[in-house]
């Protein structure tokens, strides 16, 4: 058995050493280097561009502006709403207004200051509450919101009038940047044949293909993409990498040479996106016995200057709203609004932990106001086999929330903490909760993505090449993926090497997000693997005169009754016999559906889990410690233990920066944080205690009985942790982060009042 | 039609503008340059190698000896005789003693000159015939003489005894260099987690791949070796390129970094192989009227200083060494035998045009003393459907060599040529004939390696890409396979991208060589295609509510009885829903077989041409001048025509150099014609007149009729010239190449006589 073991990373050894290669790490033969004229403006139409003196810089060899675009200046990931380099306006301080391409990227970059940019300013709104308001500056032709989503079941009038308690709050979240260790860049070269190929660090390449064809006016077949060694995601690199390809291949085919455009952290910071900022309005009514009655939803979320991922993040955000409960009425509203903020997309979570943090804080105020435990008033209203949704999906199977609540609730202690919470006079303890549920994969508004590929080359030496659609971005994707294939095959780990992702190989196998490559990936690899072994066993069956049914693939040797030969001798006889052992392998994902009331099922199976938080509270400083974070996950079937508590610690740290630390301040879109000293993300030494609870309801159409578990550990954390802060000092915050300063400021004006 | 018509080459345009990329206008980042030590000795014992002095020059980075091989210090392709780098004995002045590594190609070759070899020299020996002498010095480890074929058909005996006439003679032939317009180079660059992948100029990436990890100890899923664009091959990018891409990989692992070799001119005429010396003892008897009644062949083959590629080119030799006629009684015997010279490989022909210049000389020696005619003669005798070739095979489809025969003597005014050759007194014209035929792709000496493989990807904008396992060296590949691709799908070729092989993505597809590769990958691309048209008529039948069976691709629609959609639609609507649009393809030859007497279906379909020759002798200065050559060649079905003619009038142009200029003179191992302008081959200048004459027998296995074209131009010109001299003056030459000199000589020494 390979599944279940945590075999080591396969790429652990060369990113320790260094040796994994990067895109920065790359060079192709006469290379120029890119750098982006960003506007230094939030709002304003764009009157001329006057290159001359960024020409005139000696090494200079384009500027590059929307009018060199070859093709359509256009990379709306799902609405065409964005010009890849402006046109007439200026949306906000990340917009592209042009490039300079040069012999050096410092060359570039200096050029691209003496860019002469001539605007006139317009009115710019960055709230997007304020942004929806009559009379606000107007991001595009059109209301600034442009996007409604709403889920109507049963009917909350009623709900709300059978309950005995209801708590209606309004929560706000900011902007949080993703601060992968990687900037994103990318490289374009021309293949001399009117094709080019792209390489670059990201999780779409897919989306990469599509955004450079339409921009160079090519068929998507002369556009190869070849993912690089990826340094981190968590989102930020779903849609913004075809952006920085784009500019690269449009820089390319301006100057007919390979462009290599890689940003700084602060062109990062300006030009990627963020977590939707959203205020959610959360209504909650329960019986005295805790039971849930009705749900309502106001969501509003900041989009920025383009819509970008917008209508997916809101969608999840939207059929997720009310937390992974069975709520009989249910009313959500969300609405998705321009604003000339940064634009925001993709992040781990994708929507869900901003309504996370409002519903499972209202959860936790009615538990209190109705003298019941919090752990137990989820316990009783928590999502299991035979439950419906908030979209009205009956859930069927690999339903493992109860068991997450009751086995976090024993791993951390929680009954004793939460009546002996610990701490001293100056420190207050507390012990929070928060469960969550995530759909894996794309769902009923992903659906045409939701299929993927694989490619399977077994050689004669019995090693094992693996194309994939799928993306590892630092989340482990290549290790479980061979493990996956190791196991069916019946080989040890290290015969089956599994590449980066190139779309000249693979089908369009949609996105690497939504925690759904290692099941849709794995899934292909498994139907490829399928054929091959049908193939194989043919052979094996003559050479061992046994029928081809019994034959099975297990430690590395082919066996048939009572005899048996090497995978390896098996692969050399099925060469010499010209026997195909290549194979391409497919999965789809089953139909979903979400109609214009919001009801249907809208994702196939959902993860689910339950983080419970103990922090320690500062009185003076107002700073919050995070002691330990207990996190129970249901992920069907974990397949390499090892790396799926690396893939939780790493989640939960990220929800304690959502939490307490991290905060994007601008001032009229300039970005006053835009590096890793002023924009504070949690360190080593910030990391809480972590235990690791892994709960495995097996899904029977995963590989293995796996689900996804890339998102979800991101998600409860900060809930559980205001929660908890709540227990520590009685305060409820309704917006993050949680800093020290406001924690001060709130226990300073508890005092006085 | 998209066969059939000759559309343009797809790469025309980045050839002509100088936009394609050759391996040496590729860099990779951290890039380091190798350079070959030669030994500057044919034969010794290697005492030592002494890197200090090189090592002491600023900017190398390594010296690579045999000891530095982390895996098997072996590239032998058929025969394990070959060591990378020499451990023990040097066995010709091609073989590599070291690598020096240095941060330039410059500086690596400067360094290359110090480093010390100390060696004892050993006796060597430079022709075949005297190195089967007893007493000759060997080579290697037991006889030089170490491979013997034979064909044994009939009785020979009783086949002479019933001729009416019996001529038996020898002719001999010299190294012929390939002359490729590339030199060989490759690029190894390490992936950074224990793989490398192999960028090169090649012909055979799979063996490639075999090498490359047999000296760096790799499985073969850690090697990927992707071709780069190939100027030229010839057959010398066959097995050669092993070498270079295992030196570059080699030094690469010793150094940890990328590194790249590129051989100058000299140093590819030193390390690359060339067409074997043969020396060839033909005897046929025919009765009064023209029937051939037995014919016995003597062939001696120089295989160099390791055996390479000789195994399989002496067994074509052997198959085919009686030429392209019914013969009831076969006597063949052939030797492959070391010596000290350069090793000897494929070369367009493969073995062939030696045996033809020796068969098709006695054959017009028959005809001239029976008073036949000699097409007569050749029609009398020739191959057709339902006779039998000297293995014994009865053919049963796809002869036309009687056709190419009747249409090469009507294109080229044969009958008043033979009468009235024209010329005056001093320039006398001659006309001359030969014909052959080619097996097409392996046989039976090469069953394992023939499969091929495609993979083929269609994009949602129903644009195409294509991976395949063949090669395009200048032939015309990605053009042919792209139409093939094209008709298959009823769409534009405009529409289809074919890419240079990648051994990450193919299966093993065996070499491209044996003018196989259309015929075996366009198979195996109609096999993938046949795959995609079931899954996305599928989809069409749904749309249009028509019986799958009824959907048809044509015209770039999809047409189901009256109702119809474009291409590009079905391909977004199968994107839309999830169906697979990515198919691997595969195709296998039918098994051949060669038993120990040489008796059986050596190859499943053979090619046939016939070429008039029509020269001019200066009886003076001895010189040849080729006025016209009228090539006649059945390929089964010409998929593009002008592109087929391309290839017809190249052959014709390397038989011409064959017959009258090239030959490769050395001096005890050192090669005094190391470049092109002292190894003379044919320019511009030299181009006879051609006409085409394309003869379409299809093949019921080739797809769209195809067999191959790649090796038959090359075949018969220089045994067509040497009878057209004859013609022309009444002397009948041995030896290749018939030089001005060797003419002139002659006609002096007749005169004398």
């Amino acid at each position: 058995m390979v599944i279940g073991t945590s075999v080591p990373r396969v790429d652990a050894e060369a990113k320790a050493a260094g040796s994994a290669l990067y895109v920065d790490d790359l060079a192709v033969a006469g290379m120029l280097h890119a750098a982006v004229v960003l506007p230094g403006v939030a709002h304003a139409r764009l009157l001329g561009v006057d290159p001359s003196a960024a020409l005139a810089v000696p090494g200079v060899a384009a500027v590059v502006t929307a009018k060199d675009v070859p093709g359509r200046n256009q990379v709306g990931v799902v609405d065409e709403d964005q010009p890849l380099l402006v046109e007439d306006t200026i949306r906000y301080t990340g917009d592209a207004v042009a490039l300079v391409v040069a012999e050096s990227a410092a060359l570039a970059r200096e050029a691209a200051r003496s860019v002469a940019v001539r605007f006139e300013e317009l009115p710019a709104v960055f709230d997007a509450v304020r942004a929806m308001e009559p009379g606000a500056p107007r991001v595009h032709e059109g209301d600034n919101a442009f996007l409604h989503y709403r889920v109507r079941k049963g009917d909350v009038a009623r709900g709300f009038a059978e309950a005995d308690i209801v708590v209606e709050r309004t929560f706000r979240t900011h902007h949080e940047e993703h601060c992968y260790l990687e900037p994103l860049g990318a490289i374009a070269a021309p293949d001399g044949r009117g094709a080019v190929t792209v390489y670059g660090t990201m999780q779409c390449p897919f989306y990469v293909q599509k955004a450079v064809a339409t921009v160079l006016g090519l068929p998507l077949a002369s556009v190869r993409v070849v993912q690089t060694v990826t340094g981190g995601g968590f989102g930020g690199k779903e849609d913004v990498p075809s952006e920085v390809c784009a500019c690269a291949a449009v820089a390319a085919w301006k100057t007919g040479r390979p462009v290599k455009l890689v940003y700084t952290r602060e062109e990062d910071f300006y030009r990627s996106s963020k977590r939707h900022p959203m205020a959610v309005t959360f209504k909650l009514g329960a019986t005295r016995d805790g039971t849930f009655t009705a749900a309502k939803v106001l969501i509003v979320g900041d989009a920025g200057a383009y819509s970008t991922l917008t209508p997916v993040v809101l969608f999840r955000a939207t059929a997720h709203a009310t937390g992974p409960y069975e709520i009989p009425n249910v009313e959500v509203d969300t609405h998705g609004v321009y604003t000339n903020s940064q634009t925001t997309g993709a992040f781990r979570g994708f929507g869900q932990p901003q309504t996370i943090f409002a519903n499972e804080s209202v959860v936790d105020e009615i538990a209190e106001a109705l003298g019941i435990d919090p752990i137990e008033i989820r316990l009783r209203n928590c999502l299991d086999v035979g439950r419906r949704t908030a979209t009205n999906q009956l859930l069927t199977e690999s339903v493992g929330l109860r068991e997450t609540l009751e086995r976090a609730r024993d791993a951390s202690g929680w009954s004793a903490l939460r009546e002996k919470p610990g701490g001293d006079g100056r420190r207050r303890r507390g012990v929070g909760v928060a469960s969550i549920y995530y759909g894996v994969s794309l769902g009923a508004k992903g659906m045409a993505l939701d299929g993927s590929g694989a490619h399977v080359n077994v050689y004669r030496d019995g090693s094992v090449r693996i194309a994939v659609g799928g993306t590892e971005m630092g989340q482990g994707l290549l290790t479980v993926l061979s493990q996956i294939a190791a196991e069916a095959l019946g080989i040890d780990v290290e015969a089956v090497h599994v590449e980066l992702a190139d779309t000249s190989v693979v089908p369009d196998s949609g996105p690497s997000v939504a925690s759904r490559t290692t099941l849709m990936t794995g899934n292909a690899i498994l139907d490829a693997i399928t054929k091959l072994k049908g193939s194989m066993a043919a052979v094996a069956s003559d050479l061992m005169g046994a029928d081809v049914a019994s034959v099975v693939f297990r430690d590395s040797r082919v066996i048939a009754g009572e005899r048996s030969m090497t995978f390896r001798d098996l692969a050399q006889a099925s060469w010499a016999r010209n026997v195909n052992t290549a194979a391409s392998g497919w999965y789809a994902a089953p139909p979903s559906s979400f109609d214009e009331n919001g009801q249907g099922d809208a994702y196939a199976v959902y993860s689910y889990a339950t983080h419970v938080a103990e922090v320690e509270v500062d009185t003076e400083t107002g700073k919050v410690r995070v002691v330990r974070i207990t996190a129970a996950h249901d992920v069907g079937k974990a397949l390499n233990p090892t790396m799926l508590e690396g893939q939780i610690e790493g989640g939960v740290l990220q929800a304690c920066g959502f939490a307490l630390y991290e905060r994007m301040l601008s001032e009229a879109g300039r970005i006053l944080t835009p590096d890793l000293s002023t924009y504070v993300i949690p360190t080593a030494a910030d990391a809480p205690e972590m235990r690791t609870v892994i709960v495995e309801h097996p899904y029977s159409r995963g590989p293995f009985g796996a689900k996804g578990i890339g998102e979800t550990p991101a998600m409860p954390g900060a809930a559980a942790i205001a929660n908890a802060v709540e227990h520590a000092v009685g305060l409820r915050f309704f917006e993050l982060p949680i800093t020290a300063e406001l924690v001060q400021q709130s226990l300073t004006e508890r005092k006085r009042s």
